[in-house]
């Protein structure tokens, strides 16, 4: 029988436990996380068969799955370096950015305990154990970065997430980082900041806000994340981010160039090379 | 019996065409479009009954709406100013953007033509006249701003429309353009310069675009719009929208400095206004 740890009990965490329950039920979940409300809606449901504390259930585990905040996910592989863990244990973690991680997992790699970094590429701005899904992941890519796990775990590890019905893509730390800074951390400093920047524009309009149509209201869906999760993005990958930006920012003040001149061929041709990208992408 | 004539059939003016059908069989509805096939396809579904061209239809019709992008409805409305019109007609639009419209308009009302500015807040990444829809607008603001039209006119306006659903808010084109450029001309423009930024920064990843997740592709969405709509409407809102980015790029530096100098307070307040203000706001 496999005893699989989770911690950390939100949207991520639960779903990968559901995901594992559906697929085999065999299968020992512990699930940790400081929330009493989430572990024990989850204990409620029968997705997690225990609630444990981080550091006694570690030592009881096949599987370690760090599913928190990523600032979190660096103090829980300190932690776990300083533990006694099962033999065979693989160590894996879900955390939006890697190459902070794969380094800081070097001391568990360094002690013999296989570590693989992961990172499934969906999400949602919903959060919390509640709005967890064993279709959260599905169709998406769920990166891996490879370094000290046999072969042999790797396999297991993706047949124990089988039914998420991922597209399991290998990649290193740095170019999951380029990749994510561009498709997902640099869109939530841009949503975040214009619904910040359009709010206070908007102060001492008798209508405002409430005005905001569709295109504005799905445009800035993603500025309602939970905002520890994305500090503690912005933290470990601050290097990569604050380069996109700054790239956006010059391409912006470009178009800001061209609507200052009534550059009209600039504009035209701005928006339709953004059109024709736009349109490749699936809806 | 009332003859109307609607000027631009995509998305907007066909649904246009489609409410006032649906509110009373009995009107005339008279299309102008220089799409062969917009136009066909709304006859042969007797959305409208008959297509003629602008200038020949103008002088039979007793509402006129001016359903193009922004610089077709500025040039027809010059078109109109020297056409000889029924005494009791009323022009209107449904333009973006309000100032420089209500200011070519008034070559009409000069010449004692009523003109009822107007802009409908909804619309859809999605274009022509095959997608519009009598619920387009169904829940939404329909700004209007009103000039020379007498209430009998207004009243009768409102009640054509009355199937659309509409929250009918008068506001004055200089609070208009304000309010829109923030809502809508500034997210367009940060939407489509996200699509071409991230798109150049991963046009030498192997996996680049393909990996986007709901988020990015919920943020972008507009950016797949019609690119010589948005170019009209750049043009004739070039200030404010000029404005509204500079206070945008300054708020997005601040962004960059606390991501730049690790600062996690500030950092997470930023996100945590953001995920307030945006919670409030429904789905």
């Amino acid at each position: 029988m496999t005893t699989v740890l989770i911690s950390g009990l939100g949207l991520i965490g639960s779903s990968i436990a559901r995901i594992i329950k559906n697929g085999d039920t065999t299968v020992e979940i512990i699930g940790s996380d400081p929330d009493d409300d989430s572990a024990q809606f989850l204990l409620d449901h029968q997705i997690i068969d225990q609630r444990a504390d981080f550091a006694q259930a570690a030592t009881q585990a096949d599987l370690i799955i760090l599913a928190g905040p990523v600032s979190v996910i660096l103090r829980q592989i300190d932690e776990l370096a300083q533990l006694k863990l099962k033999e065979q244990v693989l160590v894996t973690d879900v955390g939006s950015t890697k190459q902070s991680i794969m380094t800081e997992a070097k001391r568990l790699t360094h002690k013999g305990v296989a570590f693989l970094g992961g990172h499934p590429m969906a999400g949602s701005h919903l959060t919390g154990s509640r709005n967890g899904s064993i279709d959260l992941f599905n169709g998406s890519k769920y990166f891996l970065v490879t370094s000290s796990q046999t072969k042999q775990q790797l396999r297991d590890f993706e047949q124990l997430l089988d039914s998420a019905n991922v597209d399991w893509t290998e990649i290193t730390a740095e170019t999951h980082d380029k990749l994510v800074s561009e498709l997902s951390h640099l869109p939530h400093v841009v949503a975040a900041t214009l619904v910040n920047s359009v709010a206070d524009g908007l102060a001492h309009d008798p209508v405002g806000l409430k005005a905001a149509a569709g295109g504005f209201k799905s445009m800035t869906r993603i500025a309602a994340s939970d905002p520890k999760m994305w500090t503690a993005i912005m933290m470990s990958n601050s290097q990569a981010i604050a380069q996109e930006l700054a790239t956006f920012q010059t391409a912006l003040s470009h178009f800001e160039e061209a609507i200052q001149d009534q550059d009209e061929a600039a504009i035209y041709a701005a928006f339709a090379k953004a059109e024709q990208i736009r349109k490749s992408l699936d809806d």
